[in-house]
């Protein structure tokens, strides 16, 4: 089975915490970078979820915006430094695919969004991801 | 009102949990299969949704990921297979229709992930929902 | 049809440029802030958006994230300034609304976010929304 999902990173859960609907959970991304994922309580019971557990962490790449730099003072829980290696642009959309600590990321921004903030391969990035964006596989 | 919303499915509501913040909602689909929505409790307060209610199901085309078989042991609650029926690739983005049980369904994945899962009509797919992106309508 | 989508701007389409799979839409929103909604080619074509299209821009509330001032340098084309009205807090997820220009809006961000952020009520903070969130509804 192979997954249309771009961002697919390994690492163990560090933290859970659950709610009447939705839970947290961090992840210690094998890359060394900590990452929250907001699903369902449903999804973590299912899964066996507690820390120590071995998961994927999943993002689609319309999900992940990017900036030029680290953002201070936003609710995005997920920042993932990195270096563009590879632009496509398209009339309205661009894919950017970045070199990341532990593999690598693409990132499904506007062609108007790529050309505000001059990305070009070798350009330093931030990969910004809100938690309810990220989803989890066990391992 | 006509929205650019492309996935729309009808349904009923067999299960409702609401926390402080956030609600998951659990549907039948009219196609027989079950979804999970997490929207806010407040709009579960709202449109009065209750187990019984008849509801839509709305996914924006960018929210649906693809993979080629069923997934396991995934938070992604909601897995529906089908039958691609139609591909359109840009340089940065595709779109993918799909045919599923009770309608069709449209996917905005990346240029690379149509490559990747090798997507051509007729191959048969199951598109991954994140409940935390599916919207409700009251019918 | 009442929607669970707790977000909607009423706003006048000022530019469309269309691609092989995706389009990005401008909209100018009645309350003054412009837009930008990235949503598939067909839907464009489908709801027949050009310049001057009346249409609502929706925006579901767990697509929304928050900072407490303007971000520079960020892909995320849409930034909408306003005042925290109210907080409901829950042990993973919290909803946030805001009081902006034009109306309401309702983010759904982690517990976390909101206390890392320090929002309470009169807290200004800018909502940021990423164009791939964004849906349109014709008027």
């Amino acid at each position: 089975m192979s997954l249309s999902i771009r961002n697919q990173f390994a690492g163990t859960v560090i933290a859970v915490t659950v709610g009447e609907a939705m839970a947290t959970v961090k992840v210690r991304l094998d890359g060394g970078q900590e990452i929250t994922a907001a699903i369902t309580a449903e999804a973590v019971k299912d899964l066996g979820i507690t820390s120590g557990s071995a998961v994927k962490a999943l993002v689609k790449a319309t999900e992940v915006a990017l900036a030029t730099g680290p953002v201070e003072n936003i609710s995005i829980r997920n920042q993932i430094t990195g270096t563009v290696s590879e632009v496509a642009v398209g009339p309205a959309m661009a894919a950017v695919k970045i070199n990341v600590n532990g593999g690598g990321l693409t990132a499904a921004v506007t062609a108007d969004g790529v050309q505000a903030l001059g990305l070009v391969p070798g350009s330093s990035v931030v990969a910004l991801i809100k938690s309810t964006e990220i989803s989890l596989a066990g391992a």
